[in-house]
């Protein structure tokens, strides 16, 4: 039996979201695919940026979400991500760490670009379009992970955006095997249908021995398994690893584990403000409560009200203390 | 008869809000006056930040809030300010701009400091208070002015903060000779019981002849006329002005004009979030009703439904269109 330190200790992207409104007719122009990530270069950047609304920002990075997440709710957390000497840079460690968060990760040198940061546009109707510059992210290698942090945790979590760069997918593997060599456990988020298509023969081969737990959407299970059928792909999930948890919006989530599928409901929202975040979030709930040995389905009910705050409002990190609300609907953990 | 091109044109410091929440406890620690704002230096200003929750940057400025208000609701609107050439520079003339008002102030040499924060203590009343460190807005001077934009306002509106300032206190005179040499009117906003502590004499000798429009709330007048009594304070002020319009928190607002006080009521609203940028949008609304031509007492409302919008959530800056607010009021300017 070997105690960890850590619940949780994510690895991913260290982004600062800067978030605007805007209509359908504003992301067409930019040729911004509504609901999903694309990267930009600084050009496409201040292409955008000079163009769209007032912003707020705030920091992001999809596993960063999970882990202030998993924070909110009490769980001890760490997390690895690369960020440059500069503004950006310094609002992102004082987020982390104020969430209480352990972050050791020192800024890059100059040399490696800017923080990386997010352009992410809301529509009225809530659904967020995300538009990120990597920056100094892209030089993250497997020289930026801490192996105390990742072997003192019970679980590792990885983001899949990370795929879009080589250094951090070597980086990947490298954490998995630290991790299991330890004893831990292995999770991992396909982030996006559309990182998953650039990277599916990799994400498979990754998932079939490499990890253990797995987070996705309908749309990027589907594209993971190339099929339209997401019995399907859950199946085939199923078959890859331990456990799987896969988001389907407003129809809830679907537990996948032991060749069985289970059916987890929504949490009730007054109305969706902001989408942007709610899986990280459900992620976070999910593993807190798998961390902290609730069954799959009270973990799932704990994802599902974790994402339920995080749509409530304009950004991907709570605002309220997520302990407490968990608390008062009956989830102590 | 003189046209003008803008209904409003602000002066002031241009900042960018870093809003966090925190306890009573945690403001006595740091010897932060609760509810008011007080300048730190950078050592303070690190201090603080690096003990308080995690936050969101969201652009401000006491003026800026009122004229990016005064643009929401429909008006054409101007902005002067002094920014460095840093991330947080860029993040505020992004902001203005963004909101349709005109910002020409090109950023600072990079001597003279870092644009100007605030970090906002958000207590679980609502209530906020103001660590702000002002950095290169100290060095806004009269040539940071603009003339043209000024004789183009049909009104000039200056922040109270700008008198901790000497040269920016400078500005103030100059701005308001030029306003009324093409013919306009000067409005002040007193911002803060503190800062009418701190300039008291200047600040009465400056009302008298160099201001026609005064904005207050309760704490303020009562300081700067050096009584407990609101209805004397605010007797006083209708001698010293031509119209007074002073807020009362839930209480409404009062506006003094010809001798004669007319009680506003307050604009309902069902939760106060954060209570950051309420003076500065009452007086948003009310110069936007003025400038169009309403009453006295319209302009109140109009002022007390966007102090409404901006206190229902976090930042100071409008997330609703204000517009479409007033039009469902029945205050269609």
């Amino acid at each position: 039996m070997t105690f960890h330190r850590y619940d949780v200790v994510g690895i991913g992207n260290a982004i600062v979201d800067i978030i605007g409104r805007c209509d359908d007719a504003f992301l067409a122009r930019h040729k911004a695919p509504k609901g999903h990530m694309r990267l930009v270069d600084t050009g496409e950047l201040m292409g955008i940026y000079s163009t769209m609304g007032p912003a707020i920002e705030i920091s992001g990075g999809s596993a960063a979400n999970t882990i202030a997440g998993i924070a909110s709710l009490g769980g001890k957390t760490g997390f690895i991500g690369k960020i440059a000497n500069d503004e950006f840079g310094r609002i992102f460690a004082h987020d982390i760490r104020a969430q209480g968060v352990a972050f050791s990760s020192a800024p890059a040198a100059t040399t490696g670009g800017a923080t990386s940061r997010s352009l992410i546009l809301v529509t009225p109707d809530g659904e967020r379009t995300m538009n990120t510059y990597l920056g100094v992210s892209t030089h993250f290698t497997p020289a930026d992970l801490d192996a105390e942090l990742i072997s003192g945790a019970a679980i590792v979590y990885l983001e899949g955006y990370l795929f879009d760069s080589d250094d951090a997918k070597a980086a990947f593997r490298t954490a998995a095997q630290i991790a299991h060599g330890a004893g831990r456990k292995v999770a991992l988020s396909l982030s996006d249908s559309f990182c998953v298509d650039r990277h599916r023969a990799e994400l498979l081969d990754f998932l079939q021995g490499g990890v253990d737990i797995l987070f996705a959407n309908e749309s990027e299970i589907t594209s993971l398994y190339e099929t339209a059928d997401f019995d399907a792909a859950a199946g085939q999930a199923g078959q890859h690893v331990e456990l799987a948890a896969l988001t389907r919006g407003a129809a809830g989530s679907v537990i996948v584990a032991g060749g069985q599928c289970t059916a987890v409901p929504v949490h009730p929202v007054a109305a969706v403000v902001d989408t942007t975040g709610a899986g990280d979030l459900y992620a976070g709930g999910f593993l807190y409560g798998l961390a902290r040995g609730l069954s799959h389905i009270d973990a799932g009910r704990l994802g599902g009200l974790a994402a339920a705050e995080i749509i409530s409002h304009i950004g991907a990190r709570p605002q309220a203390n997520l302990a407490a609300i968990a608390l008062q609907s009956g989830l102590k953990v």
